[in-house]
């Protein structure tokens, strides 16, 4: 698969921008929600039914492939594409923030980092010459620079000595990347917790070095939607306007309208799937918590705006019942759901960035969805 | 819906038979599979899947309907069938078995069972007028007479005692189905365990009172394939041969195989949806369990000659991972496949009547199956 990496910014309203990017397995529209495959599966859904519900891109992510079932052996077997049946880009993160979130026995060094698995404690050392390879193993269509996780709220040394050792291990990333031939694309990860001069820093870093696009690191991990916004009201203008800018594992419906505001073009997150395996639903008037009895009887569907198949078909009522009984089918159809939520959300944004009523949107948007 | 029970025999192959059962609600081909809705949903599957897999008739059962989310409560949304989305026929036991077998505090006397939830351990009482009503308000096609399990190997005059005991329930249940109206069918349920005369004894009883059809009740319940087989080659023939043969709760693919040749019509099992969440399909070769490390990176699809779209997608190495990660996608592509498997079996055993060749099919089934 050759390197085939086109943004094109279709339209701009304020800050806010919408376009594609063109890949060699398919084409992204932007602002983009990636839905996330953890472990080589979005949880809950068939490859196919989450292509039907807008995605055009999914995340996968390197901690877990690595453990399970190993990279080495995802390439015997043809790559990622092929082995889970997903057709159209996929991104996979560094493993960085999983390695450092859910493993042990973590040891930090310039090298990189040691830890042992959660799943068998097995010894593993990723770096990010390893986690680039580990990507192009899977057969990523964009892989991402190998990051350190500062968890906040942090001392600022703390967070610029994090910052330093992550852009040197972002230019370690893209020489590794480059060493691989001309395949696929990188994004450099910003960081610099919620201090504008470090994250102006890491910007001018991560251009110097030069990537196909740019996240924003180190947000969405306990700092609050204002302060995350605060960081975003400068470090989207901080990095390249000419490239896709990426706000890692973010977030609730608010988070990304507000973001998208501010420049962001694309969208990770667990939220919508993690929420449907307990039992609760996106709607366009908040959040629906389906195991409240006040469902029992209900025969509305979830969101009859919706034009998802869960919100053609049963009730709430029905649904209610499923979550209580632990059934599986009801994890199945509120992660269907909310998906397909997501997806509509995004393709939303997309159109009123396109004809300049992003602001009328997100605030009509808004005003429903927590009234709800 | 008024009644509309038609049983019509195409073909007939030394005790085998295929046809059909017109109803309301849609055609039964028979032999038929049931797949077993426990409690409103076949587990991991949407309805509509349950259908393109060719099922035409599911399974409910009273015992976990009853409890959760309750009769009246079902009936008030409707009834099972919009409840979840099937619009064929729905069959329903009379939660005779779940009561006796799932419950606690059981109390058994002439009036009927008391018995505890398994939920919540609320009292509740089921009678044979009690059940009928029940499998009423949740809308069933089909509605099963109540009768008393007994668990084998049991003494005979306690064989006796239950069978004579479901032949009067079998009355009342005929009695409360009747004054409810021209709605639906209602199969009585032979007993007698493996005695024989106790059998033909049972059998005369509820020919006497007068059923759609007619289930073979107490078996598949430890007593082996052999003594089963063993009831079958006389028990069908002690009822009706114009009548559709039910041998509840059975079973296993030669189990079915043995049970068609001798001259039964339908079956209900939760083997394939139980067996597909345990990481076990069943194949042509045998069943083939998943979390086997010799799947890991095996590309072939589970079952090349399946028309599932499970087995025209993941290779059996994907499966084998979504196993062993404790995936619900591998739940949910395991139990779809082995609900094909199953509707396969029955069209192929139909088809194999109608042309007069089901020794041959059988034979040449269960010898590749075997040594699979």
């Amino acid at each position: 698969m050759t390197t085939r990496f086109e943004f094109s910014i279709q339209a701009r309203d304020g800050a806010a921008r919408t376009g594609t990017i063109a890949m060699a397995r398919g084409t992204i529209r932007t602002p983009a929600f990636m839905p996330v495959g953890t472990a080589a599966t979005v949880k809950a859904m068939r490859a196919s039914e989450v292509r039907a519900a807008g995605a055009d891109i999914i995340l996968g992510n390197t901690y877990h492939l690595m453990l399970r079932p190993g990279a080495e052996r995802v390439a015997r077997l043809g790559g990622l594409h092929d082995f889970m049946g997903w057709s159209g880009p996929i991104l996979t993160d560094s493993g960085g923030y999983q390695v450092m979130s859910l493993s042990t026995l973590t040891k930090r060094s310039e090298e990189g980092v040691a830890f042992a698995s959660h799943l068998d404690g097995s010894k593993h050392m990723v770096t990010p010459e390893r986690s680039i390879e580990i990507q192009r193993l899977l057969g990523s269509d964009i892989v991402m620079a190998f990051d350190e996780l500062v968890a906040l709220p942090a001392e600022r040394p703390v967070v610029e000595a994090a910052m330093q050792r992550s852009m040197r291990w972002a230019a370690r990333s893209r020489t590794a990347f480059d060493a691989l031939g001309d395949t696929g694309a990188i994004f450099g990860i910003q960081q610099g917790g919620l201090d504008e001069r470090l994250r102006a820093e890491s910007a001018a870093a991560l251009t110097g070095i030069g990537f196909h696009g740019y996240a924003i690191g180190g947000l969405a991990v306990g700092e609050g939607q204002e302060a995350m916004f605060g960081v975003l009201d400068y470090a989207t203008a901080q990095l390249p306007a000419e490239a896709p800018r990426y706000l890692m594992g973010v977030g609730k419906p608010d988070d990304i309208v507000g973001a998208v505001r501010r420049g962001v073009d694309m969208f990770d997150c667990v939220l919508p799937t993690r929420s449907g395996r307990n039992g609760q639903a996106f709607t366009r008037d908040g959040p629906v918590n389906l195991r409240n009895a006040k469902h029992a009887e209900d025969k509305a569907p979830l969101d009859p705006g919706c034009a998802c198949p869960v919100c053609n078909g049963p009730s709430r009522a029905y649904l209610h019942h499923l979550t209580k009984a632990g059934e599986m089918l009801g994890a199945m159809l509120l992660t269907e759901h909310n998906i397909w939520f997501y997806q509509q959300l995004m393709a939303d944004l997309r159109a009123a960035i396109a004809e300049g009523r992003l602001e009328a949107f997100a605030e009509g948007f808004l005003a429903r969805y927590r009234q709800g």
